[in-house]
């Protein structure tokens, strides 16, 4: 059973996980910290996403661009017209809303991809009213979602700089540097993970609406006469990936095959890369009842968009969006052509043909949300251990290792600081010598730590431990000799 | 010989490392974004700070804070009333430079912790021109480094959130919550990396002093009663930093007491922290002779501080900080205590006291100046080679490995490919198959990558290999089998 997003939330505060940014002050709607646990179990999601699907993957070079952004990068992108939220402002309380998901909130119905004046229609219709006071809403305006800063020391138009509201538009903003810098040939993507600036209206559910959020999006570039040679495709495997014919969940290339046929996907390499994170986050542990692929039919697609399938994720709150894959065409580069002037049409010396390269695949990842689905994923309220037992994956579990000694006398905590200082060498190994054996396990399972090491008299007479494992509560005597390498063994293999 | 700034500046955007930002609308001035060599050289110097002085060592946890952050945590800090720059605008050309380092520029003399009326007289005195016209420059005046912006949909006064300038106060103000949650015990310290920004009049140096970059900060606490019970200081080891007695390079246990008892630092952990950045430096391959320490005398020092030492290094444009290291104090937390009206006094269990924790050092390092060490540190214009080669640490290193077929047939590059997939699965390794051998060995040169393999007709009979060290250019035979673990060693002893 899932919990619910607040008593999650409450959970992640409790165990130094992620809780609202400067709560000393209140804290900031939309803006969170990650403590000691929730800062290694994001850098452990990003450097699983980056060696997965960047450093493994021959197809794929990474970039790194600035926060602060250079304002014509957003008009090329149509951002700064059409980034914009519909807000219907309270005439009574003044309390500020989002038109749309209110509408869809009362309604059921998904206005995406509707015009301003239907979606105001359809408020007045639905008599929605002010989620503080009450009040009939009767109008609403729209309302740009990019933060804006001044840069230098003017304060003018003129010195306007964006936080940027994605990482997808550096990437093209980048593109003819990287191409012309790097030994890449076509098809290629470029990747980059960093944080992505939302002035939401009404940030909530905790990390899934924020204001200040990570991404890792990838824009893979093809020959737009070839968007259907995907050697990954065809022979169907990947290192990183599973996607294996003879894959035993997730998709296998049979239902690839008759998904593409019916035109759910765009193009062979759209159908990659949609289905390579679909069974990537099977391959980590979510369950996939829990998932769901969500093709935009024509009126909720993006104005850039020629196709886009979602993976969506049943969530506490209803199925909703985890990942997005759009196939953007040619748009941005062409705008980014118009806007700077500078040439976007390349030649291809393999094809010698010149062409502006083709946006086939947009996989676009919030890492927030991913972090969420694994914590929704992980969380089990164990009745008969009487705690919560975090079972995320081995790669994902902040702490891989604890250590303790049974008790803190007769040279049991000497041995156990030294056990757990051979340890930490490898692997993130956290001590503990307070309370009972079983309190402390108690407090592994609740931070997910896979692997629990024991001390104990014996371990002074033969030099062996004991390893409990978290999902089971199995134990097994291992030399303290061996013991790094069954770690690792257990990490990558699973625990036996 | 290390390179000019420009020169480096010059390589490092032709190798794909890093660039102005989006250069198609001219760039940001302040701003950079690192390519596919960049961005992965980054994320291990990031990677390596945060293993050697957070995962591996028992002392430090981390959490990973807000950008946007609320505005009263920075009038806590008095960054809100005191963190200026003054800035002397041109009277005929209105172009704004900031009075200080001209001053410094032009008189030699360091300016730092005068008053304000003090530089301008300095700078009248010294007749300091405009840099961009030469006209006289006659006053300045007080200007705000941080970027604004407005949170949520109203734009006013009360709405501002701070881009943050530095790290470190967002420790401060979650410093309750981390104690609270984690199972921290005196001494402790938070550590955290991520992007800060400072609105610099004049940025300048290639990466030295940027607008946006990222800092790595740590805050460490202590009783305020024992600064001086640093057990890696009396052990003086730790299994992250080569502080021996037996040290060769960098600080030994003689040197820091000697620097103990003359009052450089202020305290065991103070020294501690700072000479064993130091000696990481060297670590990582730092020409110990281009780093210096610099204690900061009375004039010198901050409001905040009551000693610090900088690292400095000798950067073609002079000797300049690469790391700072503030004794604290409490005033932090007592501020925060000040200004939020929550209790910072804490009790501490062991001692069984109550008190404000006292932060004996603050380990300060900017992640762009410290590849901006290592970069000038590792380029060599090699003569005879007729290439550069970029000597970094194999640690360091973008790419570990480079793979190349010698011929681009006779089933060479079919072979190539797949011991490029195998080492693709440990290490970040690069496919090449086109240009002469001497070509593709000096474009791996200039990248830094450490080994090459050449898989050549010897190959095709006696599945063996040859390694070539970029260093030394020296070439080892090795069996294709033991080709990914041998590689490992000399990634981590060095080739042999």
């Amino acid at each position: 059973m899932k919990p619910s997003v607040d008593e999650l939330a409450v959970f992640c505060k409790k165990k130094g996980i992620v809780f609202p940014t400067a709560e000393i002050y209140g804290g900031l709607q939309g803006f969170y910290d990650y403590g000691p646990v929730g800062v290694e179990l994001k850098n452990n999601l990003k450097r699983l996403f980056w060696q997965d699907f960047v450093t493994q993957n021959e197809f794929i070079v990474g970039i790194d661009g600035s926060l602060i952004t250079h304002p014509k990068v957003w008009v090329a992108s149509e951002h700064v017209n059409k980034f914009h939220d519909l807000m219907a402002r309270c005439s009574k309380c003044s309390t500020p809303s989002r038109a749309d998901t209110l509408v869809e909130d009362v309604t059921g119905l998904n206005v995406e991809g509707k015009s301003v004046n239907e979606i105001i229609q359809a408020m007045v219709d639905a008599k929605v009213k002010c989620p503080k006071c009450g009040t009939l809403l009767t109008d609403a305006s729209e309302f740009r979602l990019m933060f804006e800063t001044n840069i230098g020391p003017e304060k003018t138009d003129k010195s306007i700089g964006y936080l940027r509201p994605e990482t997808a538009q550096l990437i093209f903003a980048d593109f003819k540097t990287v191409f012309q810098t790097s030994r890449v040939k076509f098809p290629f993507g470029i990747a980059q993970i960093g944080k992505a600036f939302r002035n939401e209206i009404s940030p909530r559910n905790f990390l899934f609406r924020l204001r200040e959020f990570e991404q890792f999006e990838i824009e893979f570039f093809a020959n737009p006469k070839k968007l259907n040679d995907c050697p990954l495709y065809n022979g169907i495997k990947s290192q990183s990936v599973n996607l294996a014919a003879d894959n035993k969940e997730g998709f296998t290339k049979a239902k690839v095959d008759e998904l593409l046929k019916k035109g759910i996907f765009a193009s062979q390499w759209h159908a990659y890369w949609v289905t390579a994170y679909f069974n990537w986050f099977i391959k980590y542990g979510v369950d996939e009842n829990d998932l769901r692929l969500q093709p935009h039919n024509k009126e909720q697609l993006a104005h850039y968009a020629k196709a886009c399938v979602d993976i969506e994720y049943k969530f506490p709150f209803g199925w909703k969006e985890l990942h997005g894959d759009a196939d953007r065409g040619q748009f941005d580069l062409t705008q980014h052509q118009k806007v700077s002037g500078e040439k976007m049409e390349i030649f291809d010396e393999a094809s010698g043909e010149k062409f502006v390269p083709y946006v086939a695949a947009e996989p676009s990842q919030g890492i927030e949300r991913a972090m969420l689905v694994f914590l929704f994923n992980a969380y089990n309220d164990d009745k008969e251990r009487g705690n919560i037992v975090l079972k995320l994956h081995p790669a994902l579990a902040p702490i891989k290792v604890a250590v303790f000694p049974l008790v803190k006398k007769n040279g049991l905590d000497e041995k156990a600081s030294k056990v757990n200082e051979i340890l930490k060498v490898c692997f993130n190994s956290f001590y503990d010598e307070s309370g009972s054996i079983g309190r402390r396990y108690a407090r592994q399972d609740e931070l997910g730590t896979p692997f629990c090491v024991t001390i104990d008299y014996d371990t002074m007479n033969d030099d062996t431990v004991t390893v409990r494992d978290r999902n089971t509560t199995n134990q097994v005597r291992v030399p303290t000799k061996e013991l790094a390498g069954r770690i690792a063994e257990y990490i990558s293999k699973g625990f036996k």
